[in-house]
């Protein structure tokens, strides 16, 4: 039989847009033994998750709660469960995740209205509120800071239209939560979704996400409880939103039912007792065309999950739930004011040096997304050779883009625990030697200066 | 600011039927640094687990890797994948996940046919496939190990009849991939979805499947590149199948191109140069009913990021990977015929135990699942008592039940790592000193001496 090595991942600086470096502690936490979902001391920390989430999104909500998944994943259960087939959906497009939004409303068979910004520049408010006003749509889904650009969407004009004219607002903050701030809130947001391996620096597969009573009741209008979890004598007159407890400690009778029972002249219990299995044909109803059609990412079982009747679903990813909690801990011990000012410090440091490199800053600096740094490919340089050498010579791992940026751009990620001195000092001295080795002409040594000047001064 | 405490979960013997203990290599498996989704030294171990999924599910097939979620986000990936609205689908229910089956293919808009038996037999091969010559499906998706009755199903005669009438059929191998044998080719499984966090002992978090060329085929006539990853020029052309690659090291030229471009009469490139937005209406061209309505769960575009093309789709969970890795090198170093012997072992010395100390087992022992024990709860004793007691005093979880089943029966799982002796000895002196304190009436200290002597005859 082959054996299989020891896994031994090479020690990497990791300088992308995500995932990035995990904090030590997070990693910790990933190793501590398994507990029971619905054992006390778990639930506890799920509870408690929740309470540090909300601080995380600056909301009130009672909602915010990681879906299990990549971040697309709490992209995806946000919109299966916010959009109806048929309503009409606002996306404003300003780099590729404006495009994600648009392809995953498109297959829940919304009518997508889109507008459009160039790469490497945002849009005004009033832009944005103008198209909102020639399509009226339901819901207007939007990227906060979009990471194939480099650039960041201000929202609170938008979110306070929306709010003003009762149409849902989406914002896919995966890239800005934890770094930059996310008002969900103040800028009246109905439902934010925050990623886990950027600026939390945890391990890719949890998406914290939060919404507000107007999505809820969204939600609820569109709710169905599981089948196998219905009461069974309660099943016909359950209304939508009531829940149907779980056979779990601390909860209430729970039975499971024949699917036969739902439907007119169905047989009842009869083949529970009979050795003969009788074909059921489907259920004369037909489901509704609101009914949401995913289970694994339907927020209204979701949140049942999440409720102290702990409704069972799926099982939760108890080690995944360790390291978000972990990471979330930390950004709220750092503080989230103290967290947003070092990331403009490194980046004002990282900037600086590359300046001083003679690199050009891609993009309109006015709407700069602060942790991520696009830096053009010089004319003559092979981008990708470049980030190979980086990689295999220095273990930094840059990012290059997507789309019209490809092979025109690189991206530099500060986030989270990999936003540090140490690190962009690094980046700096390895690119600048990786560039003279292909040949860039620029003054050696002027980066780092440049980056420590700005340490120095302190006042960033 | 509240502090939140250090994270120390208190350590338990957890004999439920998942989530149950990980190996102590999987949980430091876990603590190793992050590496970036494309690093080279990243997606050779993603080639590696590929190549032991295929050894841990008996198969050839090309396509085995993990959906990143808990284990239902497996079944519902593959149920979308497969399932088309209005096609006929079979779910033969013989406990609570055959309802879940259902619940996923109504959710689909499939036709859901349905047979049951009562809960704790299973049917007859030939039961199932006289429905299946009923109802003619183009699907039967049913469960293998049942845990909510500790049943297991025979699938060998269903899987032979559904390829010689080419209808697909769908596994439900969550409670038995690693514990007992599943014989994806051997049985003519079309797909086949595994757990993590029962006999593999890996956190939940990973669903690992399988699936042949019949069910690809299948996915492929569905299939969609996603639209911010088209080529700008191939796009209309692109034949369904093909691979749009992404700006990733390694792959070659993909362009991010406006929505716009899809439908006649669009502005084309157009809005790319203009800093005035121009609202896009809907593409005039609807999506097909035939095209898969997620984007997180679609497997014809999981494949491709799991084929060397590895066209970006969500950021692969870096950490579950790494413990599903382990989990399943660690199967396959004990080898998955001595992994199953080592469960029948531990399952003969529990039941033996559980039968000395006066215990009733529940269901059909003709086809009991080997990592499950159900006991009827003794009449006069409160289920729920000895659980609590069983958890609080001696760290010990054991499990419920769902349904008709709630409250008359526990569930004991010995699965993966937590299926030891230790655990199985443990696990009898603790029920046996919790059912005294409950004023049970048994024989002290038979059911270790009856355990011991299956241990010691050493035959089993």
């Amino acid at each position: 039989m082959k054996r299989y090595a020891d896994l031994a991942p090479t020690p990497r600086t990791i300088l992308t847009p995500g995932p990035v470096e995990a904090d030590p502690r997070v990693l910790r936490a990933m190793s501590h033994t398994v507990l029971g979902q619905f054992d006390p001391e778990f639930t506890a920390l799920m509870n408690e998750t929740m309470e540090m989430l909300r601080e995380l999104f600056r909301t009130g909500n009672r909602w915010a709660y990681p879906v299990d998944g990549t971040s697309r994943s709490g992209l995806e259960a946000v919109l299966t469960g916010l959009i109806e087939p048929g309503d009409r959906v606002l996306v404003p497009i300003f780099g590729r995740f404006g495009h994600l939004l648009t392809e995953l409303a498109q297959r829940l068979g919304a009518e997508v209205y889109t507008i459009e910004k160039p790469w490497g520049e945002v849009f005004e408010p009033r832009e944005v509120i103008e198209a909102i006003d020639a399509c009226r749509p339901d819901l207007v889904a939007i990227v906060h800071g979009e990471t194939s650009t480099g650039r960041v969407q201000p929202l609170e004009a938008i979110g306070k239209a929306c709010r003003e004219r009762d149409i849902l607002i989406v914002v896919d903050a995966v890239a800005t939560i934890g770094g930059v701030p996310v008002e969900t809130d103040a800028w009246r947001l109905d439902a934010v979704v925050g990623g886990a391996q950027k600026c939390l620096s945890v391990p890719s597969g949890m998406a914290p996400i939060t919404y507000n009573e107007r999505a809820e009741a969204k939600l609820l209008r569109r709710k169905r409880v599981e089948r196998g979890l219905q009461p069974p004598a309660a099943a016909a007159e359950e209304p939508p939103g009531a829940l149907a407890a779980a056979g779990l400690p601390g909860s209430s009778g729970a039975a499971a039912r024949p699917e036969s029972a739902a439907g007119p002249g169905s047989a009842g219990h009869a083949a529970l007792a009979s050795a003969a299995p009788k074909l059921q044909p489907p259920p004369s109803s037909e489901l509704g065309g609101s009914v949401i059609r995913s289970n694994y990412l339907d927020l209204s079982q979701l949140q049942d999950y999440w409720s102290p009747a702990r409704l069972n679903h799926h099982t939760e990813m108890t080690s995944m739930l360790y390291a978000l909690r972990e990471g979330v801990r930390l950004v709220l011990e750092e503080g989230l004011e103290a967290r947003f000012a070092r990331h403009r410090r490194h980046e004002s440091a990282l900037v600086a040096g590359l300046e001083a490199m003679g690199q050009r800053l891609y993009g309109d600096p006015s709407c700069k997304l602060a942790v991520v740094a696009c830096v053009e490919i010089p004319e003559g340089i092979d981008g990708e050779s470049v980030r190979s050498m980086l990689l295999e010579q220095f273990g930094i791992e840059i990012a290059s883009s997507f789309g019209p940026l490809k092979g025109r751009i690189w991206r530099i990620g500060t986030m989270g625990y990999s936003c540090s001195k140490r690190n962009v000092l690094l980046l700096l001295v390895a690119l600048e030697a990786v560039l003279l080795r292909h040949g860039a002409r620029l003054e050696a040594g002027a980066a780092v200066q440049a980056a420590l000047d700005i340490y120095e001064e302190g006042s960033v």
